[in-house]
């Protein structure tokens, strides 16, 4: 069974491993690259690099970011020289990563080539690609004290712990962007397509966002199956609550639902799966053409992560 | 009294430690950068970062090279991703220096300016100046069963420990390289011209290959006073004897002097500082038109290698 999945990073990345560790399953990852930065001359991915550890068992799993057995003198001494962006946490290990990719990239190849060439080392058993080879940054619009300006994404959520108020959410180059030929095909070809439990405005949001990826998965044959990332009014991590709020949308499983809406009304999903804890969005969200299922959403460990996978695979 | 240095790496690196610590010096190095190489997209200069980090007190003094409480994190990695040159020791604080100098490169700087940059981190209480804004590169000629062919020099001393037999060394770019402003004004301005007991032929040879320096040199007024790196037939560090072999020189303290020639010849030399152990050159040398002094030049400790600075200030 082909099944795609829209991701982010981390609840992206182990909703991943759950699905390629159900059998006959033949797992294609389309993941958010608006998270991306260029850090001291070098182009860094977090999500994709997030999806490309877990899976290839090389992630920090205490941390839920970088590599496991990661040192960090290469920061320090970036911050001794003063350079920019020290608050970027940029392991050792992960450097090596990152400095493949750049020269990778300015030898000319696409971003979904030098996924796939970094992803010949850690064979993560599933089709890793970028949403898009396209530069496509997400940028806050803050305002406080100090005014109203925009910063990237990751000084947003890295610098500042999303503590500072957001008004708007955009993607610099979301508009010129062009899903590729292989994001494009492993939608059409789907058996099933799955959101997974990721941050649904800036991991799912610039997926979406890309110019034609919205009418491919309108146009695919196959159901798409969403699990809600928000666990009885929380994010189960990461502060999806605070990007919701900045958009207007509930933090709820039946907030996000309608975020993302039905797909028989110019929406995203044909079914929503909700944790046991939110079962009251199975009536809430009766008025949407929409297959509600209430789960256990928890990924504490692979077993639950591949029932989950099971449950997604069982729900249209 | 303004000392202008010519020098390698390590060896010159502690030459100038010396020179700077005699009171009422004012030392500017100009250091080989024919060893520079581009690794994994970084521009690395070997030399100009083991004079940096050794008068910066940042060297690993074990090891010679490289910094202190240094990780090989990211160069594992890089092997493991199966990247090129996996040979280069590339320490993880190191990379930081390197990230820094790529992007200012990139930026526009020059060399020149770049060295200053890096050096207002590590205050080595000299100038450090590239002995050229230009590149250049010492390729190897090497001929043994598997042909004649040339390679990069840090591959010949670092992956092969200069052990293929090499016939010729070749400074790539070496003939449009340019004397720096900065290089041409210490020259011209020194109350002394030093020539450190660098490796001859890749460390002082590419300097003085730079097109005018040579010229520059002879029209100074100060004296040239040089250090022999050879003790007893042997270089006190790395692999002089090897590269004074391919070009026909004898590993001898007489020979070095010999190749580097009397100034009042047409050569570099004022005054020649050999070993005790090598007193026998005084006699050797009696037809040169050149001050040979023996004198202590092992530099074990700080105190003696600001006794040899010492040295090379009395010699004229």
């Amino acid at each position: 069974m082909r099944v795609t999945v829209f991701a982010g990073g981390y609840g992206g990345a182990r909703f991943l491993a759950g699905m390629r560790d159900v059998p006959d399953t033949e797992v294609t990852a389309v993941v958010n690259t608006a998270d991306d930065l260029v850090l001291h001359g070098l182009t860094v991915c977090p999500d994709l690099d997030t999806v490309m550890y877990t899976l290839g068992g090389g992630l920090d799993t205490d941390r839920g970011w970088g590599r496991a057995d990661e040192g960090f003198r290469a920061g320090e001494e970036l911050r001794a020289y003063g350079m920019p962006q020290p608050w970027f946490g940029l392991g050792d290990r992960d450097l090596a990563t990152h400095l493949v990719r750049t020269q990778m990239l300015a030898a000319g190849y696409r971003l979904t080539d030098v996924t796939a060439a970094l992803c010949r080392r850690w064979e993560p058993g599933v089709t890793v690609l970028p949403m898009s080879d396209d530069r496509v940054e997400t940028h806050v619009v803050v305002a406080d004290g100090d005014g109203r300006r925009a910063m990237h994404f990751q000084e947003w959520w890295v610098r500042h712990g999303a503590r500072l108020p957001a008004e708007e959410f955009v993607q610099v180059g979301g508009a010129a962007a062009r899903p590729t030929d292989e994001v494009a095909a492993a939608i059409a070809a789907a058996d099933l397509i799955a959101v997974a439990p990721s941050n649904p405005v800036v991991s799912i949001g610039p997926i979406l966002g890309v110019p034609g990826l919205r009418e491919a998965v309108a146009a695919a044959a196959a159901p798409v199956v969403g699990v809600s990332p928000i666990i009885a009014g929380r994010a189960v991590r990461g502060m999806a609550e605070q990007c919701l709020a900045a958009v207007g949308v509930p933090a709820s499983a039946a907030g996000v639902a309608r975020h993302y809406g039905a797909r028989s009304d110019g929406g995203l999903l044909d079914a929503w799966l909700v944790a046991p804890e939110d079962a009251a969005a199975v009536a809430d969200l009766a008025d949407l053409d929409l297959a509600v299922r209430a789960v256990p959403l928890l990924m504490s460990d692979p077993a639950s992560a591949t029932a989950l996978a099971r449950a997604v695979l069982a729900a249209p």
